[in-house]
């Protein structure tokens, strides 16, 4: 039997791929930073059907000179593609934006980096999302120490700050609890329909939320088959959540937010009470919501008798939300529903850079869900 | 090869099974009534362990005549026993205490005849939980035809009933949502910390809840990797709930209660939140919750920094608390934990027989979690 | 606050869906026949993103007259899509190309109206499968009363029939099964590897493979953490297992198949064993594999030290396969895995349909796994 | 509010389960070397319910000085017991008979220390099992440097060694899978009818027999919703297996083994597949089973038609076999379940001790399933 090379083979398929790809000059070239997490991946995933971006670049420390496909065999698609340690001075020229899935207190430094020479950039950590710097380290311990960046960039979601995205070079990619909490509240809170000082905030989000990593915690034997509350009254969405609920308002806002733990892989339900300050029925507070997102390709208001199910939005970057009135105690009951990795992180940041780009705002975005 | 016979066998484990039990006249005669439901089934693994107890007649419609090994191997201890149909008369003198684990509307009768002809009553339905017979009727669509019965029922929720309980005849065994909300509440009601008009109770429940049913809506790929809430404001567990609050309270108690679909076998998980009348910190609030359930076999109070997990108490009897104050919103966080089909169902239903018999409450519960 | 109509909104989205979808006189028109299924709900989602189809006719007898949508909130891009009842009369003239989901049996006289005038058809049930009407009628208890157009049909596996598919009018689309085995065994059997006297194929599979349907025995709780065997040694799908394997080898083939229940939603694993004829070592078998599938777009060969995983195909059409050498025993080990929705059912009908109709082979296949 | 101690309350529980417990002069001592990992955390489970039996010293060097149920809130049960490093010194006095849950390796000095100094062992890791010094250093890659207590030991398989069992000083507790292979095959190579040159074991298990620990390959998201075959040819319970085929078998005996990773807690299911050497039908081989294992209280041979799965026999020690024979390629194909951390270690171990200290085989080991 005559020898036979391995990479003769991957080499057909990347041809393939490349034909499908069709890279050429005119293709946003995108790096990003911290590749081989869950929210790299799943820009990875979501980027490669994307027909104006080319990945371009990716890091990853532990993974550094080894293609993708040796890490994640169903990335094959991307065979050329070399991890790549995160050196700036060398990625600096391989793209024109970047998506930054750091932990936050790393991407301070490295979004004011790319964005002061220039780049567009995309930052899915925690660190440019809270505007004052006393909040900011209050919840996170953490000084921030690009204040002047800070005030560039938006925060981006879309469904509230379309516009300003569209004229954004750095923009703060929400969290996934915030996400889902303020979709959920958005239409309630811009009617004046709630008593705001009742805000609970009944949120469960699966396991992919935890991140990519070695943990006892999220070992599948102590997730699998079990639920639990964590984080209690001191998780660190909270300030972000009432950072944007606030802004809504007009006022300052307190709310009550407790995240579970759900033993699936994606998905954030939220579940959201509030007293109801005016008086209304569950039809009206659909009519609400669903004339509020009407015009949002990404927001989808359930009739009567629906309720939203995170299975109805897996792998997709639609958010789902069903409204209903308890009259017995006066208090409005919502509840959404996301992918937390695709609404909840990267399939909001590529809206986000659709946006930014002008491009069409669901392009590869327009996937519908994996159900079962 | 010579002929062999099966039933020899299962016939020489019988006896192994006979000689682990021992049922001599001294026991107690135990009939179960729906015993091819989950909870039924969950009757019969806990109390194959009772060695006070011995099971005398189990029925069902649809396994009449066979053998309870022929349609659950993993019951197999039980070689002896099969099920037959619900011919009252023919069970009337084969045991001195009922289960009844049938749908709401078909206990009424079933209680009214065993008890009414001398035999003690456990009724794991909802028919005589609800005290005010219009209530009954309003939430469960059923006039109570047997309401002077239902006048000798006693709410068999130990932590507050006990000596009722245990000159009881008649038990209606609690809602699994109802033994978590009301066990969750209890101390603080008692202790009137919390404004009761702001209460809500979010509670997720495993899958075992909707019972052992063809139905599409519970088939596991529309349950598994998804999470929902259902029932929004209309669940029939409220009222119940609702009833035991008030009782605590002494005055009128109205909540709102959200279930929640579980991708899991076992549990429920309720995380209650109410806004504080006294001031107070979390040690006090630990400390008053540990000092209400100081001798209670069956509930569990977390030291601060713990919070339960449906999976600490899977296949248990046992009841886990946390407790945490939100100091920004003046607000009190209780989340509980039971498994929905021992706490929550059968498991009760037995520490309500013990306390009835005067056997050990904890006898044939003492098993620990089965964890992982 | 002034009325509102929902299908206003809806409206809006089917006009955001059908600028995406931009369908013009130039797009095939497809009918799926049986769409309320996982196999019919599995078309809908991967056709949606396919730039030159347009679904144009759906059937469902339970939800006859109902929009998609209504039915299925995650399937809302296809709002204008009504199920009707399969009168197929008037389905006839609304699409060029039918995909049949019906159940076998039922699709033999299905797929022979539509053939015979002049539809191209993809068939998904067992019915044009098996070649032999004999074996036909031993395995599945019917007569197959259509033989002539049994002569037409094409089995549909691209990597073995592609140039019979390109111009066939009629595809059975390969069981989900069946084409992990084939794809697993056909380099090993094409050059004559194996002693087939010795061929073991264990496949286990996710739930979905049952169907959607109320069923006790795919209840939540009774499948998940369980794992069993089913159906040993009589499953249907050994027949048409068979004959593949005998067409590859030139000869009649028989096998043990022994098909199990996993607790997921997707993916079909198939560990194959069979005595080497032929002296070989890993390196040998995988460069042999290699090079078979080399020009395959849905056939990925792991490198020696990885393995195939269920997770890595999920929502794909991509066939993994491993290989390795039991030199102690002289066995050879395979190991495919699917995603049975996809490359074991509607995926592989999307690529069949793709070869009739001349697209672009990956047409609407290309996405990534949804990992995790 | 007075202060309130938390221990108080913990102390009274503890007061409830010495009642329960009380332990007393005859109870036999028992340690446990390891207890923090999932089998040793299973022994305590188990234990705790056994009324000849008190715990009185456990290890582990992560959690000592702390007690069981600051760790474990679901082991409160044990409130007394304190963690400790193990230092064999201060071992050795506090129990008469240790259970060592450490990784194989450290076992073998451990071993021998308890051994030598008049202690009963019962070793769960394989440092003891395989009777071949050079065959262990072959697979695990280690020198065996305590050969004269390994020839004391004895395999702790009751249904094939439980005489010798009964006379034992020191135990090597089975392997999970070889405890399911060898079960399913037994009564077939005793009773020679299989060709064991063909032998194919294909096992699939739970995720907690890879152990307790942080590892991203069995992190929640990596592990949910997959299912892979690992260890292909080289897993190290292959030569267990062989070992104690061989033995029945009276001749050495290779065998086909391969491993698979079932996304659920506990449970193994293994598959076995080998040609018949002497003709023979399905209920021929039904019926040799159940006369084999007649008179186990453990084994459970199912009726035609039945097949075992694995959540019929979860949380228990029992293992439940199916048999049929595919008469198309005169197989034997055996299917057997086991839970992986009772049958295939702790329940096992538990099953050892029983029969070494002449106690009811069965003490402890009478729980049903937990099912659903």
């Amino acid at each position: 039997m005559q020898a036979f090379f391995l990479p003769e083979i991957f080499g057909y398929r990347e041809v393939i791929y490349m034909q499908m790809k069709k890279p050429d000059a005119k293709k946003l070239a995108v790096g990003i930073c911290g590749a081989s997490g869950y929210t790299g991946m799943e820009l990875l995933r979501i980027l490669a059907l994307h027909p104006q971006v080319e990945v371009t670049a990716i890091t990853s420390e532990k993974s550094a000179g080894r293609k993708v496909h040796e890490i994640f065999p169903f990335l094959s698609a991307y065979t050329g593609l070399i991890f790549e340690p995160m050196t700036r001075e060398k990625l600096l020229g391989k793209a024109d934006l970047f998506f930054l899935a750091l932990p936050h207190g790393a991407s301070q430094e490295a979004v004011h980096y790319f964005f002061s020479r220039g780049k567009k950039v995309i930052d899915l950590s925690a660190d440019y999302r809270i505007r004052d710097p006393k909040t900011y380290a209050a919840w996170y311990g953490l000084d921030h120490t690009r204040q002047s960046t800070l005030k560039k960039a938006v925060y981006g979601l879309p469904e509230i700050y379309r516009n300003k995205i569209g004229k954004a070079a750095l923009i703060a990619n929400p969290g996934c609890y915030p996400t889902s909490a303020v979709l959920g509240m958005m239409p309630a809170v811009r009617n004046k329909l709630l008593d705001l000082s009742t805000v609970i905030i009944d949120s469960k989000s699966g396991t992919s939320g935890a991140g990519r990593k070695a943990d006892l915690g999220i070992s599948f034997c102590e997730v699998n088959e079990g639920f639990k509350a964590y984080g209690l009254v001191t998780h660190r969405h909270t300030p972000e959540i009432e950072q944007e609920i606030s802004n809504l308002a007009g006022k300052k806002v307190v709310v009550n937010f407790t995240p579970h733990l759900l033993p699936v892989d994606r998905g954030i339900l939220t579940t959201i009470y509030a007293k109801l300050k005016k008086k209304a029925d569950t039809k009206t507070a659909i009519s609400l919501f669903s004339r509020a997102y009407a015009k949002e390709p990404f927001v989808r208001v359930l009739a009567e008798g629906s309720l939203p199910n995170i299975k109805h939005v897996r792998g997709t970057n639609m958010c789902e939300i069903g409204v209903k009135v308890n009259d017995r105690t006066n208090t409005l009951i919502i509840v959404s529903a996301i992918d937390n990795l695709v609404k909840g992180a990267s399939g909001q940041a590529i809206q986000n850079m659709n946006l930014m780009m002008g491009f069409d705002e669901t392009e590869g975005l327009r996937q519908l869900a994996l159900y079962p």
